[in-house]
């Protein structure tokens, strides 16, 4: 007996919940919990269910995309941990929640490793005895240094995600194209606001009262991806930029850490460039 | 063809969607939006659903009743405006917040009438056209004073729910008991926080960094009925308790008219002194 | 014997509040709240105190004058009831608000009138005994609109503040300069996300999960005047852009009024399109 | 020349800020930043300067003795290290957010020491290369458990705050007064709700809809020191007591780093059983 989520993406008509719970109550499956959601706009319709009991996973995806029309994404996921890889550069603290998150037990992934463009977050990570890969991109063109870390994370199998933890370097298409889907950035900035260099010098030259972090996966456009979490902070006329980033931090780390769980526990659908969240 | 949203509150049980949605595709009707919880350690199953087609509401509710467990509630409503009477004693900005939103036009609900212990208000709401009624507390003994207000609002028909807006006297189980599960309060902090009188003194006393309202249902035990909503505001030393109490306001408004618009959307179910709300 | 507010801008120096707080002693004055700002990196000095004792405006001014910088711009305020017209197009929910505070005397104003481009709100406005002007745009030419505008203003003596609570033409550089420093804006996003024509539809198309709105000072570029304060609220993917809309209204009069009240008691000030607030 | 941290709290009378300002111009000094607060319920006076120059500590300090009423508390600091123990019992979380902090530089503390009833922390204690002391509570009478902590803690020499990083034990008025207002303790809710054991059990079973941390000073009455920061998250029914508790670990942490960057930056003034916070 064991519990599986299952994620539907489909076109919407009419009799999807019923259709696919007479299957999971068919094969004497308990729901224990649900949810839907219809996007009117588009005519699509979108489900997380977990269900409990004697899965055969093959069979049940089987006996759900026989009833779904055309086209529909169907999941059937055993919950397990999931493998990441973070990357990073020079700034501790997001990488470092997530470290520590991950030392207590209470994120349900491996981290593979940690790759970094400098050498200067090796030693914390070593203590928590994860493989920490630098590659510099010194002389190199950024297409070679790019391959370079390909080929690093590459090197292992399985890897759901990478986890961008302040990785201060712009990607390029043939990157992204290389885990699409997979890649979770966060923003220092609440976008779309300050999009590019130093947002909250931006933020600060702008004179905001809030400013915020951006979770998101990261599509070509820089910036522009489906957004997972956001989350904002009040400030004043006293905090320089500087302090500005220092507060910030604390909201980037948060906001990171709840999109990676979010896409840990399969509760994120993408489409349209935005996401649906269960 | 016209919406109506169904409710239903059960023990759980394998199968309640399958069931119920099957009944939903049998009748042709479709599902607008839908809503469910489970309670594993009530072992309470709870949903709400939208939805649309050719409705006949009784036949809806006979089988649906059919095929959930005996005791199950459920409710089959067609959307409509509800009538609720509003009790108020000398401040306007609760009151106030609900008659501009009456007035706009975005609010679901008929204003049957103000019922005041003080005249104070009694301009500003006719300005409104809607009845103000006064009944003085003075000279009264509690309990006449209470029959008053209870002949006063039963002389209305229909009386969905009452709605106290900074009334500041507290009730009786025995007017409690005649309008049961009809009465919404706003209660100025945080809750549990600072049961009792002039909560925002007690804050202030406390020295707290935060202030907050609970939107609720009354119940017997003075400011103990489940809570429907709460929202929170930063505050500092600086503050004395009129500034939190001014402050403060501006939460109380905003907390009681999401608390109506939450009631008026029939989102609120309560058991077990909580409330779920889809 | 009574309160007055001092407000100093001035360009930083040594001894700034050695020197306005030796007057304030000289003079016998109490100091009642005092705050203080120093901007660095543009070496600007901000002071906001309130005072209490005998006092003669003018000599007060004086002295201090003789003390700081030249160039440096002081300000001795007796608190009293500002003036304030506020000008709406079709929405009532933020002038709404206004009219609320205003009736139970919260607000620190006399609202001269109401200029509208549309007669819809003149209803409710006149229920208040408050002058609602209709200017209609249709016909006209925007310069010749607008100069309609600011001689109805301009009938009005002593004109404090001009309130845009939802009104949603653009204001060109002839009108800004009219009323230079005076018009308040709402502006229904969070600055500078969103720019220009239906921010809530830019947002969901985007898919944030945190809208926001923006109270700011009018200056020639649209939506880039100096941010007076700024509200959020989370919203997810089952938001449609109208839903964004409807809950966005709660915080845009919230953060409209926050800005008012700041104004009301000269707690803000301007420069390098920021604000100082204190 | 340096920059020294001036805290000033005494009774309050007229001229203080021209006093000590006029001390700061005549010693040549410059004010980088200045917070005042008057509490005239209480007639006390508050005020905290940061001045650069060429200070002479303690004949600074006499100068500003000698102007200010007597019993005012005078302090003038030299911004360094400070020196913590940390406590903790079982879990993570705070005690890792720190150690994540004091690894990024960003923590103007040298950590002396962690103290735990458990040895479950060490590992991860010792990769920073940090002493841990596990002191079981085992066996041993409430007072001998803490005498064998206190014993531990007097090892060291000038230990400034000793920070309660979820140390799930209740210290005696022994223990207290050992360390009298040197002891920030995280508690779990929002203080004064659900003081005592397991509060995330007591907020569901309220059935709450947002949970809390805060973060205070420890006197003798368990939960009921000054305030010294609050933060609350959003809850729904869907939260078991279990979630709540997973999700408000995030609060907490942030409460507690909150609350020790202020203590270290000594911006904090306790009095009343509250807490003046510049």
């Amino acid at each position: 007996m064991s519990k599986y989520r299952v994620l539907i993406d489909a076109n919407d008509e009419k009799g999807l919940v019923y259709k696919v719970s007479t299957i999971f109550f068919e094969k004497d499956l308990n729901i224990i919990s649900n949810s839907e959601f219809v996007d009117k706009d588009n005519n699509k319709f979108f489900m997380r269910s977990v269900v409990d009991g004697d899965i055969d996973k093959e069979a049940l995806h089987t006996a759900i995309k026989a009833v779904l029309p055309q086209n529909s994404s169907i999941k059937v996921i055993e919950p397990k941990k999931k493998n990441i890889i973070i990357m990073a550069t020079k700034e501790l603290h997001a990488l470092g929640d997530i470290l520590i998150r991950h030392e207590s037990g209470e994120l349900d992934a491996n981290i593979l490793a940690v790759v970094s463009n400098y050498d200067k977050l090796e030693s914390v990570v070593s203590k928590f005895n994860i493989p920490y890969i630098t590659i510099s991109h010194e002389n190199l063109e950024r297409h070679e240094h790019e391959n370079k870390i390909i080929e690093a994370i590459q090197s292992y199998e399985d890897v759901d995600y990478i986890v961008l933890a302040k990785y201060m370097r712009i990607l390029t298409p043939n990157f992204v194209k290389a885990f699409e889907d997979k890649i979770i950035n966060i923003h220092h900035s609440f976008l779309p606001a300050f999009i590019g260099a130093n947002p909250y010098k931006q933020a600060y030259d702008r004179g905001v009262k809030i400013i915020g972090a951006t979770a998101h996966f990261v599509n070509n456009n820089l910036d522009e991806g489906p957004i997972i979490a956001q989350e904002v902070k009040h400030v004043n006329h006293a905090y320089s930029w500087k302090d500005m980033q220092r507060s910030g931090r604390d909201v980037e780390k948060v906001v990171l850490s709840r999109a990676l769980k979010l896409a840990l526990e399969d509760r994120i659908f993408v489409y349209a460039n935005k996401t649906v969240i269960f």
